[in-house]
């Protein structure tokens, strides 16, 4: 029993835990219960699924004569494991008005107050391991809800008329535009992928060389106004510049513009924000657009997007330090003028859309179990996103992690970065 | 001005008012927000919309400078008034977690003390007259919409595998199950419709002659064991007793009982109640079946569902009491044994579907304005039910009162009687 | 035996069968196999069909030892007759290449042959009847069908960018609009429904009393011009003139004018027919609107459709003639000048959207067995039409026809007639 | 000028053009009309599309002058090129009858004479191989829809409760089973893609550096035996096999075994082939089968899909010859028992799923103009198959040649290929 490794631990357990419930502290019991979307879940189903993560994967597996909270919830809480059974469709979470969320405040600290005990007690140093593994999951697991999260109640609050305000923000600085450009590398035979040590998901693993021919990656990411030149450029009229399924997609619903974007009746652009409608700043990296709206606009600059691994390649030794979620701004923000590194931005912010499919890395082994769904069953008609945006914890952040969206979807904070061969 | 009359509507006023917040009482804040299916409603929307009712034919017309509580709640609360403007959909009333409840209840006091301090003021008689009219109008719409939370709240919570309990109910009496008997009428040149002596929706109305030929109705409405034998007999498998566009929906839907039958592992029926799962009782008159399984279930019995003529002719002179709202017990009763009346539970208990698609009487006139869209614009597609239910209250109840529902509706407390041809 | 009976019947069913090889003459082959919209048929199905028709309620049922053309026709060409078996789903009518229509053809030259025998056999006088009441009622219903194959085959030619043309017609002579005057009628206690001599199908009896308010009913359907003047009234996008239904299907489906009406680049309107493409004229009949068009028009005039009892009793007695399929004309024609005849254009050009939902009569009985499912099944969200059509042939019409159609269908030759109370 | 090249082109031209009428000639004129899915087009809609592919890229960019044949056919069977124009709906080529058959087989006949006149004459050689590089991409076009009338044909006739047959065929030769084994490969860094010698597709190019572990692949694709193993096995029943869209695909289509699988009443597995039903052969190579089937097969079996460096690696120097569409088998046989490759059915029989996602190649470029729409707007949401299949000709094939299908589909010929990681 490695005790400091344990204090370390109880301490992450209960600072993720406790950032979960200031996260919520906002909100109103009614908008722990809403659904507006089929993508998006109710708050207090997050709360609730990542607490039974861990009463499901933890103590039920490990904690002897544990007595379950309450049976149903293995119903009502399981997220898409269908090796542990059958669940509540995903888009009917918001129909569920019980428990309510006191009673789900109340499965937490149950649960919480298990996890501890459970923590603390002696045994075998290899269970003890695997126990502190399964912990360490649980926690990167509520960090991606806590995104989540924030990504939900914006949606949610953006399609009531009365635009509710999730935050209070002080008026950003404005900052000179400073124009982008693009760094060189030289690729060649490199490795990408996590080494295995410290924790990451089974999908970065393991460590592999890709072959990368010469590129240039642009500095910082588009930006609001970049974009707009785009769209004033009739860039969603025209088919030229999109990929087919996108095309569709562009057409089906109607797309002028990003998620969040609203025109008023003076034909000015505004965007919403968790802290309520604002005037489009143009220096802001633009957010919330589909890999297609990304892949589009490369096309029509004569760019393109980054593999995911010439941007991990790229990526390789940077700080990782930025806008993240404990700046609590939750909005991407300007890059700083005169910035030291050759690439801005790389993590906070925005997450970038890469060119990358997402699939299996050679030689990777899914985890053992249900937790073997984690990840790997979602490796088809998703991209890869990469670098970690402005609702990301920071701790929850990795050179080599690798986020995961259908190509159509919008409502996370994804930006991209473009690309180039180098001659 | 005749302060009798004032009196009386006053006291009507808060009863009503009063009586949809008692039906509200045992709701959880979060019970208020959701909408499980397309044509339920959130109760918080239903309390807010009554509120609306008001505010917006009556205090935004008669009230000198009255200033609306908020603007944007024209367009949350209006239900399907096109001739005042656009409104949120109505399978998106669920996504809207603000106005909050308490700021919703606040709406309804500020609405009550404007109509109160309306109705005080001294003016012209006809005015004063239209002003009293539009409030029965509103509380009658009222009264509508708490037998809809009923409803609502009850689907809400099926749809729950906790499946919540809105009021506790002590055990039904067990009563010796009765047979049915037919009790026969001449017919002839008949009258029906509202004759305009006290209030009545514009689609009851004129009085009208309808010829009839003999006929007889059932004594009382077919019950669950009734019903239960029509299922045992494969009724639900046999397109020959069902209408065509019925047998679609049952196969579509895979109908096999009733709303809210559930068949235990033992092969036992329970049905679920606003006070909970109970036992299935055969005494008690079938409920919440939908106009094609009425009709179907009549070809299998050799029978037929009356005209809405016949039902209204039948009625006549028969006293409106029985098992309603007030008696706060939500569910169908069995019927007593020795009633002296020929015909029993015409009212409450169970709507009764009709055979009579729902169509204008010869010669009415819907009301002008907006109001006009009240009633007339969904005389298609819809059949009559009659007679009123254990969720409707009783000074809501008219032999002359014209429900309607499109024939695969069963969330409603619909029920029904059979007939047939006198030779 | 009567083989006076028997000679005409012969003469009739070859008549009836002759005349369907005749409308098909027109088609090539390709025409035969497709189906643009869920609602139509190929050509192909309906020729096999009303083959299917006798060979099925006949052929199998009285002739001893009768070996089906192809076992698989029993699937392939069952319209809807559940009690019959499984068929082809409606709407996979169109993916069907085999049989070839040669084969088809050869079908019906089979059965047709076995019918002719089978009624030159002699038997039992009862079983005889039956045998004659059924071929009458084979040949009804192929009537019907090649009705159906008009419809359909106009369909299909107009969602082909080529425009074909099923034939040539003359230039219609230019003729003076007439404005339209009400006829009124006393009404009373009148009987309709027919009385049983001659063939009737069994949603027409029996013969009843139906109570009817004074009435007035126009002279002449409404024309093209009459209706062109509500679309440039803006009738299209007032909601207050429709049914709730009907304006969710004019949103839903962008509808700006009737079927067929084609606006070319100058902005004038013109109408695709079985000839081609022709300029509207203002004197014709308007065809191809839904009930909830015809009925929006009526409200916007201030007058409303009549019942289909106001209909029948106003028909009784007038001579069943006008433009109908033996004209070959296939398109409604203006109203000549100076009729002697009050009411104009009551069978013939179009059929005439009633008030009145496809309901049974009192006291009505569907046939026996599968033939039971020939009309009465399908009395829900139905209208009734009257009067006969330019694609009807006249020995099909009856003043106690009842045609039927969904309230949102447009296909068919349907206009229709106003109707005002009578002070 | 070099004649040499015309010669050869001409012949090649004039072969190919001639095998697509040859193909069809089994075909009804009925069989050219239909579509019974919205993936399949009609083989009329083929003839025509091929032909109108060098019409609008030759004939109208090249020839002075020239007139076309039907101003209509541009949108009519323009298949998916938005910078030429508006197109009739994929989902609806299905309700065209006209042009008939013997309109588009004249539309053929015309254009290939314009071609040829085109090709005979003589101009400035850049221009002349421009023109030369078009012939042969539209007569690679043409013979991807040549697999795909065999493709559409199949699924048509299958459909159709008679199940017509396109071609008789022998009775195959039984062969023995054998057992697969793998061939190991050492990987490194190595190179794939097209080197721009001879045809290839834009998608194919340019050739480019890979690195790949060690690995090892199947020395042939899995048979009906082994994947039947995987279905008794409950393969299908059991989600831990299945990428989560796959199994939503399974649950969603009911789908219990490959595209064209039937079981007769029996239990035993039969399979429907163009030339009609027939027993299912456990030695034959698996078909039509969807990514999803394929990767669940592979986990199931401890395995994994190759990816398409992996195959193309492999596949390096190996003759292309196998069961191609000129052997007019159109069926998958089984590998022969003492073949001495070490890798067996590359080339032909069916195509093989890799694990590849469709994306494009590092410094790849697409055509310019219209013709960049050919491949590349589809590079998401599908995935790569490799080495041709029984319904490619065989000049058609290549080691590098990349197919694409979305993950779901299964009416192509694809099957699959088993590899691993090498110790």
């Amino acid at each position: 029993m490695t005790s400091m490794t344990d204090t370390a631990l109880v301490k992450h357990f209960t600072d993720v835990r406790e950032r979960t419930l200031k996260l919520i502290q906002p909100l109103e019991t009614e908008d722990f219960i809403i659904q507006s979307h089929p993508d998006v879940s109710p708050p207090k189903w997050h709360i609730a699924h990542t607490t039974w993560f861990f009463e499901r994967m933890i103590l039920k597996e490990f904690k002897a004569d544990y007595e379950e909270f309450n049976p149903v919830f293995d119903f009502l809480f399981n997220s898409y494991y269908n090796t542990i059974g059958p669940y509540q469709p995903r888009h009917q979470r918001g129909v569920l008005s019980r428990p309510t969320v006191e009673e789900v405040i109340s499965y937490r600290a149950s649960v919480n107050e298990h996890v501890l005990r459970l923590l603390s007690e002696s045994r075998e140093p290899e269970i003890q391991q695997e126990i502190e593994q399964l912990v360490n999951l649980g926690l990167q697991h509520e960090q991606q809800h806590q995104e989540l999260i924030l990504m939900d109640v914006k949606y949610n609050f953006f399609v009531n008329p009365l635009f509710p305000t999730y935050t209070k923000r002080e008026e950003l600085p404005a900052v000179g535009r400073k124009e982008s450009n693009f760094i060189p590398f030289e690729g060649g035979l490199v490795e990408i992928g996590h080494n295995g040590e410290g924790f990451s998901f089974d999908n970065e693993r393991p460590r592999h060389k890709v072959w990368l021919e010469p590129f240039k990656l642009a500095a910082k990411p588009v930006t609001n106004g970049e974009y707009l030149a785009f769209i004033e450029d009739g860039g969603y009229e025209k088919s030229e510049y999109w990929l087919s399924d996108g095309w569709n997609v562009v057409k089906d619903n109607g797309w002028k513009a990003p998620l969040y974007w609203m025109k008023d009746e003076q034909g000015n652009w505004n965007i919403f924000t968790l802290s309520g409608i604002q005037e489009l700043h143009t220096e802001e990296p633009v957010s919330h657009v589909s890999f297609y709206e990304a892949d589009a606009f490369s096309r029509w600059k004569g760019k393109r997007l980054p593999t995911e691994a010439e941007w991990e390649y790229a990526s390789q030794g940077i700080a990782i330090q930025g806008n993240t979620m404990e700046k609590e701004v939750y909005h991407p923000m300007p890059a700083e003028g005169d910035a030291q590194a050759p690439l801005l931005k790389m993590f906070g912010d925005v997450w970038e859309w890469t060119a990358s499919a997402y699939s299996p890395y050679p030689r990777s082994k899914p985890l053992e179990g249900a937790l073997g769904e984690y990840n790997a069953k979602f490796m088809s008609n998703q991209m890869v996103l990469r670098g970690g945006s402005c609702a990301t914890p920071a701790s929850h952040i990795r050179e080599t992690y690798r986020n995961f969206f259908p190509p159509d979807k919008r409502w996370q904070f994804g930006g991209f970065r473009l690309a180039e061969d180098r001659e």
